[in-house]
């Protein structure tokens, strides 16, 4: 068991509907993947960052016993940046300012101890670097990947071939849409999960939880009820956490292994809501996630 | 056990995105609470219509074995009627024209066979006639309520009353958050729940499903999956009427029954949403209903 991810380790700058602004705090969907799968199942991380890069962000990442063997520390590059600000809604945001820094040239080179890994996830990345993984692996891993908007317009032929090459796929609704050319987002994600023979699709739509499409079937889910949401900053990657580890320890993919898997991604997106950036995610353990996924099934039970 | 249902009969006008136009059909709240209430409870009518009104769609009621002692036909007036169009995405629509006609001088009275209805649903209408109902009752109803912006930006203080009177309420997102003045639908919900001191409060989201407060909890649960909405409208009210009629069989208020009263709203609001006005509600049978809110409940579980 192991889940090689493959995407972005940032420093996050995050100003709050109040006004307040975190400076530099661990982002990136890896930093948020890392925290969240590790519950379920050991991570492997290939990505990239700079010298900037705060040893003790990288320690967190050890904390949780993420293999860093495809880490590639760039001596005279700078690590990916994102700064944005929250509107009062909570759910929607704008981009400040944006710096690639060492994503920019970014080779990523799968190590020879992870390429036989079981599972892969491909966090959004420009496609040809996802192809690239993927023509890095041994044998037939469980190929889990997500996109956004951007490739979806400008690289959709290399997308193709991503989508092609994985058995699931994590999208939000508006790249769903985007990508089916559909407004009906049951339709959307029936319609994916078609046209690309996927196994499964989770149509993802924030604080309204979600769609899981499997065998021709949409099985709604909500999201775990939050009355306060600190920074949803990275919610939809450690969703992918919680649920491809869980895909990864299960060793298999039916529809019982795919609730288990919403439920564990539901809870652990839900702890990430509740801190900025990793501060609560990081300090909870798998007996709180335990504790609240039986309350939340519970919770959502309707009989 | 029979619920009295205050509200409108319309004759509604409804443009389809794909230019289709279904001129005078069966609508406003009435129609949809009878044919959705019926299958778990018997429905007692105050309202009002114009001579216009279509004996056909009476018939409609009566074979809900609606009773309509409470049922206004008034000689020289015209029935409400409402004139809208959806936009594509089948959520959204814009009201094109309104014609008050009977309803802009509709004095409700509540027959003596209905003063002793255990249950009370006030559809939306001005707050004042909704507690001209009430005041028209014996012993203590169990009175759920719901309204529009109109009423809470315009008539507060007598909606006020009418919330304060009744156990639960069903609002939708923007009519909460226009209630509560806040953001989060969780705490929104959470919020009114406690404010109004009500047993419990339903905050509907549409295609997202809703969220049940209860006891200072969320409960949040999703909407019926429809790849097609043939027309959303009367979505709410149907809703209402599984969902109240549920709570007026089981003769109490605990989780169990809350639970069991939002999966037969929710599958009631799933067949109105099917057909074109009440074209696919009307033909179901409670077979249907007992069937999908089995299936339904068993595709949300989460373990």
């Amino acid at each position: 068991m192991a889940v090689l991810t493959f995407g972005s380790i940032a420093l996050d700058t995050i100003t709050m509907p109040s006004g307040k602004t975190h400076r530099n705090v661990p982002g990136g969907s890896c930093s948020y993947f890392i925290h969240s799968a590790h519950f379920y199942s050991p991570v492997r991380v290939v990505a990239a960052v700079g010298r900037d890069f705060p040893k003790k962000y990288l320690d967190g990442f050890r904390r949780c016993r993420a293999d860093l063997a495809g880490l590639q520390v760039i001596p005279d590059g700078t690590t990916f940046r994102w700064e944005g600000t929250y509107l009062p809604d909570m759910n929607n945001r704008t981009t400040d300012s944006l710096s690639f820094g060492v994503l920019a040239s970014f080779q990523p080179v799968v190590p020879a101890s992870f390429q036989d890994s079981p599972t892969v996830f491909l966090a959004c990345a420009i496609p040809a670097m996802q192809l690239r993984i993927l023509s890095q692996m041994r044998g037939k891993p469980l190929v889990v990947c997500d996109t956004i908007e951007v490739y979806i317009r400008e690289n959709r032929q290399d997308l193709d071939k991503v989508i092609r090459r994985s058995q699931g796929m994590i999208v939000n609704d508006s790249e769903a849409r985007l990508l089916s050319g559909e407004d009906n987002l049951v339709a959307t994600a029936l319609g994916l999960l078609r046209k690309y023979r996927l196994e499964f699709l989770v149509l993802k739509k924030g604080e309204h939880g979600g769609i899981l499409a499997y065998q021709n079937q949409a099985y709604p889910f909500p999201a775990y009820p939050l009355a306060k949401v600190a920074d949803p900053t990275g919610a939809g990657d450690s969703f992918a956490g919680g649920l491809v580890a869980t895909l990864d320890q299960a060793k298999k993919i039916d529809l019982k292994t795919l609730k288990k898997a919403i439920l564990n991604a539901t809870v652990v997106a839900s702890f990430a809501c509740e801190g900025v950036s990793l501060s609560r995610l990081s300090r909870v353990s798998l007996a709180d996630c335990r504790e609240r996924a039986k309350k939340f099934a519970q919770a959502v039970s309707l009989g």
